[in-house]
């Protein structure tokens, strides 16, 4: 199985509450979509041992890694090196949608339904 | 550096002659914005040890990864595995923007220039 359409990519609750992530995965890393309603609370900063890069699909977001924190809106990138603490800085008045890379696929999210046919 | 600002990505000629690609990379993983124009010949299927994954982001395509062929738009999404050859098998009426990653980073496409700072 090398396609995915849309209905065909893993769905989960997004661990940081902001509502359902859709998710496909290989070998080595995974790829989620993940939708921020406006004005969703801010979660803590936390970190994991999987290097992790995003890009922003829509919306403008404030997003901090390590010390530097940036303003980020559509086109613009990030990457988060394993165990360096990442996490949005500001409530955002608009819907943001990114697109996230995990390296390797996060466990925690595999682990909570099988995988796509 | 972990953020990069559209200007700051990286910018190679497509090793497939499809115009100019906008790359970043982390310790693992490269993330790259392929922009095809409408019409664009077909190149032959190639592959790498490298794992690929890839999301269309604008515009319809159709792939070959292995023996499978399927017909991809916007939101869908594939995983070409390492070494699997892979392609596009038809040509595009419309322009296609894809966004694909690579892991480990393609060494040949980092070769090319420095890194952004």
């Amino acid at each position: 199985m090398f396609f995915a359409y849309p209905e065909e990519w893993n769905q989960r609750e997004s661990t940081h509450g902001y509502g359902p992530i859709r998710l496909i995965w290989g070998e080595r890393a995974m790829v989620a979509i993940i939708t921020i309603p406006a004005n969703q609370r801010l979660e803590p900063f936390h970190k994991h041992p999987n290097e992790q890069m995003g890009v922003v699909l829509e919306g403008e977001t404030t997003m901090t890694i390590g010390d530097e924190t940036r303003k980020l809106k559509k086109g613009d990138a990030y990457i988060a090196p394993p165990n360096v603490p990442h996490g949005r800085a500001a409530t955002s008045q608009t819907q943001i949608r990114m697109l996230e890379v995990f390296i390797p696929p996060r466990e925690d999210l595999v682990k909570q339904a099988p995988r796509s046919k």
